[in-house]
């Protein structure tokens, strides 16, 4: 059984990062935090945090979490930059990215050769409740590794899903929510399509649909967004969606399962690329499908 | 402005009708019954009823409801059996069916030339929600016309959403929210292939989805059954859902509105009647998604 | 076994059925003709047919051929102006048009109660090729009664091949044929998106194509018109296209077999309507997969 | 301009490779060859080839041929195995095997940076053409390097057909050209599903396609497979033809190219490794077809 875990480095400090690396210090973790551009980090070390100066600084740790945007940003922390190797033996990587399942096997496997443990722990949630400390945390890896983290994880979230020991299961987890959430924005997208060129009130319809079958916040958001044809600013930006089904589509490859929808989706996706929607929220699929059916915006 | 509502004429006793009809005896309906089998009109008879002898005899009320299985069993109804020629001038046809717009448009037509008048009110429940008056209903037509039906769709619903004077809208929102629901069970359906061949337990993951951003009712049970592979005996059969989602391709063709995440499910729903689903629930796409990955029931 | 046609009436003489009657009338064969603008028919009466009055009239004939528009029209011409009625027991009615299965199923079932009989032999080719007496016919139904019309089949078409006593088999394999025609288009838009994007010259690529694998005159003819942006004028319209991939659908359904390629194929059209394509070729499905890509016409 | 090409490194003897090596030796080349398992050279040492002892020795020469089973085993070639380096300046790689769009690209520049030259020129044909020198050649990259490699072209294919100076387009032209076949099986296996499920003789039904619109000989191989539902011996395997596939949608994806039909066929393959046709001939897709509508193998 390893020790309590005090020390934690941090490495990641976008929208969501910071908010993350913010609630470790509210805990009462002491709190080493590294950034691509260290500017970032001003907030943070004026609360306590130390400014590491370089990635494998921040891993000697007792623990260090990752927060970053891609499989490349992880592998080249991991990898290039020395946190393999800095991470002392019986430490923790604390990986919160969403990144392919490949990816988190392969890390697995580095860490348990070098004596260190992977923890892969991405999360649901957008700034806001990582702000709020009340994200969803899917959690895989050795259970002992998750319960030294658990104080981690209460400290950044509302709630910790555990799904056993093999952590790339955890990032099956969540490409898979992801996709659900893609899938529910191309069936809204379809459905008001339909209604708007019948003639029906659009934020009728959503009344109806949020006050009756589909009472989910994610389905007001979505919703909203649709019904309002609000896809700028972007709270999740369309390229982000297409790496994320595309890395669901990877796994389910791996995997030998096929998901025409994800691939029906992932289409839309990149005609949406194609066709303008770079900056626009994930949810534009919707935007064209309302084009698709000769919809002006 | 016309008068109020006191005599009420049903057609059609099936498991939605019957507790539609016992509630509207309830409210204190003069209630007219009729049914293929007049044996299963027995019980409301004993609550009060009156069984019509024929359809005609039925639809000599204030208004008369409609609540069978599909667009046959209407055109049968109304224009064979009578059911337009019987209705009073003045008097309604509140018809709760789920058929095609195509249809709806042709009976609010048909109404119109003989100075009756359709009021469409198809419902979002099962069974259960109806014998508790507890559906959903969506209503579209003259509005004093719904006005005059208000108390009926009191009696039988836990609320009534509008939509405008045409009373086909009520049909194309009926069918684009079966539509959503269809699209909700395959993506569903493929998420937990996924997640089955990468060794997670099923179970875990739907109180993930359902304890965070998932956590509507239909989430819940339709999730439930995909979980535990329970389909049958099914809720709602295969081949109407399949019926379903047709009709909503074909408001959709009507209306020029491509709508490939409905083409996708519906193909899945022909494969499913073709593989030995046809007694099954329509949430068996499910079964297909990971029939299709090699999964074994 | 019936005896020789030597009298045939001819329903119908769009740019198909004006080229199949004179092609009739130098067979040598009798021939009565009807058309709905009867203007239509003047260079054929010139050339020795006779204007029937009425289609009761032109059914007034050992053999009596259809070539219209769609269903509508066949069951107009059947029953509502009594072509039934008025064709001979023993005769035979050749329907080459492009109709369901199910009509090809009713239809039979109506000949066979009145005595007479239905040939199902729809044509594969253009009006060009129609004039030319260059059609492949696809004929299904009674042996004898094909035999009886094999002099009008090898009028009208270079080559007849059968597909048994059932009538609609002929239209399953016509449906299915326009089915992967209608494939070919989508597959050839996709891949030639591709191309360009990638800065290839279209026309290099579709000599590669037509010069290897793919040297069929299809080919060459739906290559063409992608290659060079041609879509108008049509050589078949954009909306006949959608019918035909559409009987094809409702003939899987019954038959249940799922189709994703032709529902894909379907959406598209439907997408192509929706855009102002209504008026173009059906390959003008290209078109839409080239603007989906956010390429320029 | 570079010097005539006499010596001819060969790498990579699979059943493509054996062949063309072959026909090197018989127009007279000066052949070096090398392959993982070398004792399938010796029909080629007995016919006049050198054996190299290593990557870095056959790529000792005016130009060095590669044609391997995927990107992995040409990036081992290139970088782990020293061809790159071996390669003399003003040396030609003429690049065969089917590989990404993405790598293609790599490799030019990297040789670009050491002052060799890349040239693509993947081949359409089955190993029986390539014995026999039949290939179609498509050649991309620098044009007087092409030049110089023509005689080389011209002793392994009946024709080159060139596709200007970026080798990667010859990449995409290969790998689009492979879609182009895969959605012709998918076509070919829903509408033999329809045609038996009604009733049709599959073998008639090919004959009629074969003699009359579809008259490739692509379309009579690979209709003659599905009609004798021969999935086994594999000509090419399903996994490769995933691979291309594959292939296909990354190109389409970096140039922004959506490319539903490829994302239909990719996910009947990955069902078809699901379900046990690992061993079988991509044309299994077809067998997905016919399983999916129930019908028995």
């Amino acid at each position: 059984m390893g020790q309590t875990v005090s020390h934690v480095g941090f490495i990641g400090l976008g929208n969501m990062g910071r908010g993350m690396a913010a609630n470790l210090l509210r805990a009462g973790f002491r709190v080493s935090v590294w950034n691509r551009t260290p500017s970032r980090a001003a907030d943070l070390v004026a609360a306590g945090a130390t400014l590491a100066p370089s990635i494998a600084d921040a891993a000697r740790a007792d623990a260090v979490a990752t927060m970053v945007a891609d499989d490349k940003a992880l592998e080249e922390i991991v990898w290039t930059h020395g946190l393999l190797d800095a991470l002392p033996r019986g430490g923790i990587h604390l990986s919160h990215s969403t990144i392919s399942v490949a990816l988190a096997d392969r890390l697995a496997a580095a860490h348990a050769e070098r004596g260190s443990t992977l923890v892969s722990a991405p999360v649901f949630g957008r700034p806001e409740a990582a702000a709020a400390a009340k994200l969803f945390v899917v959690a895989a890896g050795a259970g002992d590794a998750i319960d030294r983290c658990q104080p981690i994880l209460d400290a950044v979230g509302q709630r910790t899903f555990r799904f056993g020991d093999r952590p790339s299961c955890a990032n099956v987890v969540k490409l898979s929510g992801n996709f659900l959430i893609a899938s529910m924005i191309e069936s809204l997208g379809e459905a008001f399509a339909l209604v708007r060129k019948s003639g029906i009130d659009p934020r009728q319809y959503l009344e109806l649909l949020t006050g009756t079958l589909f009472n989910a916040p994610i389905y007001k958001t979505y919703g909203g967004i649709i019904a309002e044809e609000r896809y700028r600013p972007a709270g999740f930006r369309l390229p982000l969606g297409l790496k994320d089904v595309t890395l669901a589509l990877d796994a389910a490859r791996a995997a030998l399962v096929p998901m025409p929808l994800a691939s029906l989706v992932r289409d839309h996706m990149i005609a949406g690329l194609a066709q303008g929607f770079e900056d626009a929220d994930w949810s534009a699929v919707a935007a064209l499908a309302a084009k698709s059916a000769g919809l002006e915006p």
